[in-house]
């Protein structure tokens, strides 16, 4: 099998795991592994006409609550639908896992199970949307409390996944600060700053937040607390500025005439902003593949992270991190 | 006077501070010194049909460049535009302070010249929109490196501002993190929480950023490097997705149609996420006023920025401050 999928976690049911392996399977022919409750899933997978697909269902007891400790689930809950799917990625059966439940015990859980590449902070990347092409952030939530030579690790690996993932030839990576001399930020980031100017990467200097969206660079890095908050910060404002540009047209009966012919257009521009394109997160920096869900996903973003999760496999991008790292004395020396 | 005006900050030149000035002096009839080159702004003022209106010019023969070091420029421009402006306020002579120079410099001068209020870092505050009403966003660059008393500092602050400035009883004041839960945050955060959920403020909790746009607290709290990105993204995300929102629109033609019909509606909406609307940051937690405006800020702005300076001083915002501090063993006791 490809892709084992966390077909318990989400904020949506099963059924959204099941919708998205079918989508997957039949679209790229991507052999998955659906873990959870084996009667529940067997009769979704028939109920939605997933019978000939190369899905197979495997039964995990438990479930892992989206609110739930990841310290306790991992103590506790050993038969979990995303620790089963992180063994059978350590057995060998299957290549990488996707998850749209609770990310903290999908990060541990990968930590403990797969582990972590020698040398490095796994991170949270993801694409978001720019005015030109999608942009890496990282990191967006695995690492809180970051010293400098963190994210002179997040840069190399989100260098690499920006080059073999969205074929960018030497990819410019910035550092989010608050200015762009090298005098601006805080304690943190003024290290940092140095750490990945001497580094080997193509380091274009710091990236202010109004920047972020312009597209002029391939990777922005920054600590998992404050890369959390910005990816957050911008799914809230999208839909503010959305809300409150329909409530303006709406109160208008000459704007709202306009409005209705303009849907097709703020249709296609939604596309372009929403997070289900691109279909969940890679954690970079453990011994594997895992992607890392919104819970709110819907068919459309699993079956997008199903995919994604096989081409990270064929790529073995984790391999690539592993060996660029182990051969690298600028992060090993410090780490 | 009331206020002082430097009338040589800001990327735009003279002319804005001018414009701004007549255009609030004739709204409301605030008093102003606008302080710069004597000879230009007296021209200026001529030009732009200001005689007659309570403006009067103060001489200074420094500029501070907006990207020149803060200290810097305090160690050798005695006579800038920034340093003179404050140094009116401590003789006595204006109540307050609006810039849209360079900010750096605005703050370290403000320190120097007037001074900490005891037992509390000054902070910036600024108005976001929200779908509600508006909310304050505090710090927003002035503290980049914070410790979680100061976090407790600018809710307090930020509480004092709302009620006084905003009307608002009993303002809510939430922390930004990047979860719900007391235990979701960094070590900063964290710790910050405790103080602020022991004080005596209205502290409703975590606040992540999909929420800050929702409008369900009036005060958000960070420290002013996560602040001011957020700020500086939030800015370029509207951008952003205004432009994205007009390509579309513009590559269709029968939704063109319907754009043009719908312009009113986005005129209106773009007022609404103006921050030029709002008329700039006060810096809150000096002994007196002063207000640090955009860069880029226009004459609308200006106006905007000099007439909240007026209300805040007459307001005595600064005293309440220190009265409000002065009693508060809480902030003293860790300070």
């Amino acid at each position: 099998m490809h892709v084992a999928v966390d077909a318990m976690g989400g904020d949506r049911g099963a059924v959204i795991a099941v919708k998205g392996a079918i989508a997957a399977a039949r679209n790229s022919g991507v052999e998955i592994a659906l873990v959870g409750r084996e009667d529940l899933l067997v009769s979704e997978i028939k109920k939605l006409g997933g019978k000939g697909l190369p899905i197979k269902v495997y039964p995990a007891s438990q479930i892992v609550g989206m609110s739930e400790s990841p310290a306790e689930s991992l103590r506790k809950k050993k038969d979990s639908s995303i620790r089963v799917a992180f063994e059978l990625v350590k057995r060998g059966e299957v290549e990488a896992v996707v998850s749209a439940g609770n990310s903290g015990a999908t990060l541990a859980t990968a930590m403990i199970v797969l582990g972590r590449i020698k040398g490095v902070r796994p991170a949270i990347a993801t694409l978001i949307p720019t005015l030109k092409e999608p942009a890496v952030l990282i990191d967006v939530g695995a690492n809180v409390d970051c010293k400098p030579h963190h994210l002179l690790q997040f840069g190399i690996m989100g260098s690499i996944f920006s080059k073999e993932f969205l074929d960018r030839q030497n990819p410019r990576v910035g550092l989010l600060s608050i200015g762009e001399e090298d005098t601006k930020g805080n304690q943190q980031v003024k290290k940092a700053y140095d750490l990945l100017a001497a580094s080997d990467i193509n380091f274009v200097g710091n990236v202010e937040g109004r920047d972020v969206f312009k597209g002029d660079v391939d990777i922005i890095v920054c600590d998992g607390f404050v890369g959390n908050i910005c990816l957050k910060l911008s799914e809230g404002l999208a839909e503010a500025v959305i809300t409150m540009l329909k409530t303006e047209i709406e109160g208008n009966l000459v704007a709202s005439m306009g409005y209705t012919l303009a849907r097709s257009a703020f249709k296609r521009f939604k596309k372009r902003v929403d997070y289900s394109e691109y279909g969940g997160a890679p954690l970079l920096g453990i011994k594997g593949i895992a992607i890392i869900c919104h819970g709110r996903s819907g068919p459309k973003a699993m079956k997008n992270a199903i995919e994604a999760a096989h081409r990270l496999s064929s790529l073995e991008i984790a391999t690539k991190l592993a060996d660029s790292i182990s051969k690298r004395s600028d992060i090993l020396k410090i780490a």
